[in-house]
């Protein structure tokens, strides 16, 4: 059972597989270091893809995922949009038709007992942005349509990640305040969740980008060493 | 300078000042405790507001204040949204005209150095829903319209209450890292930094409704004696 990034580790070196990371524009100490770690750790190989232009070199990252030279994309010292533009190429792309474009973050804290996965609802209703579809989505977890998982809300973070909180608001959930998962209303609340918990609450964090061919690797320019690390830790796991 | 609640306790204490609350409904232990805290350490005198209805019990505590015999009003077990009539009924009530009613929070969290306040912005424009106005709001604070205080903004969590985390984005802002209020721009937002923060970070709160004719205490049935405590002191001190 994973419930730490050091689990996941461990599960990897486990497994013996070695998976591929194309990673574009690696020219910033932190993106370097956290490929040469895992490199050195055995559980992945690594391609430092630099091209004439940014987007030249997102281009050919992307191209080595169609040629099945690499598994995984990460984005170094160039611009998201960028990426992201290569990403969603129409013909070159990485994004089968009909797909929805998620960026998945999974935090470590010290303050709950495994590890908690956030990420943000698609296309709200303008007229109840933020409790529309509730009733649908919880009878489409029943009938399995999502695999095997419970799905309970709207609920506030307190109810869902805490049985103690949810029994003092006098509410039930099947949930029973043990969220593996908070899909946040609005990539308002998702942000400020984050931004929170990693200055406040001590996390540790991760994310990658899912829908796509493969797990993308997106950290921000001023995730440490240890975030880049981490977020390829989750890339890995997701294949 | 109150950076704790317990400075906002000994500020209070050394005042030598003591205020009056109304309290409606005061039917459970938490609220009852709070009370007799407060009473005891002589920081204000309480009044337990009942009625042959909670409607009517309401309607009592907010005539309190208008017969000047209160300073403050705080909800005990009574909906809020009954109480919240009281105070917004048209001629009895105590929104003055053309005031804004705002909940403001208060967190006294160990990773920050001082007390940190949140509300929800207002209004937000259906267009531009988060980022409209900014400029405006910034030009106002410029010219002294909120009296002496520092605005920037459209910043996040991080960026607004770390210098390191500024840095490390490369953008500058007045407040260096140094945010005393974060506005929210909206109430899912808010929710969610406020009720991780209790839950994940150790954060002690309290909460005043502010535009009112007085401060009101307004807690959740589930806030702990603590919680309920700190809320008349922030009320207190806001006086």
């Amino acid at each position: 059972m994973i419930k730490t990034f050091n689990d996941m580790r461990n599960e990897l070196m486990a497994s013996g597989q070695r998976h591929r990371i194309a990673a574009v524009c690696v020219y910033d100490k932190a993106t370097c270091d956290a490929l040469h770690q895992v490199e050195e750790e055995g559980i992945a190989s690594t391609f430092f893809i630099d091209g004439e232009t940014p987007e030249d070199a997102a281009a050919k990252g992307v191209q080595m995922i169609h040629d099945g030279k690499a598994d995984i994309l990460m984005k170094g010292l160039i611009g998201t949009d960028l990426l992201l533009k290569a990403i969603l190429h129409k013909e070159k792309g990485l994004l089968p038709a009909g797909h929805v474009l998620t960026h998945i973050s999974v935090a470590e804290m010290p303050t709950y007992h495994k590890l908690l996965f956030i990420h943000c609802s698609e296309k709200p209703s303008p007229k109840f942005p933020f409790v529309d579809g509730y009733q649908d989505i919880k009878q489409m977890a029943e009938m399995n349509s999502f695999g095997p998982c419970l799905v309970d809300g709207p609920l506030d973070v307190k109810s869902a990640c805490s049985l103690h909180a949810l029994k003092a608001k006098g509410i039930s959930s099947v949930l029973n305040g043990e969220a593996d998962v908070l899909i946040m209303p609005d990539i308002e609340a998702g942000n400020a969740f984050y931004k929170s918990m990693t200055l406040f609450a001590g996390a540790h964090t991760a994310g990658v980008l899912c829908g796509t061919q493969c797990p993308v690797v997106v950290p921000s320019r001023g995730d440490s060493t240890e975030a880049k690390y981490n977020s390829i830790l989750f890339a890995l796991v997701s294949l």
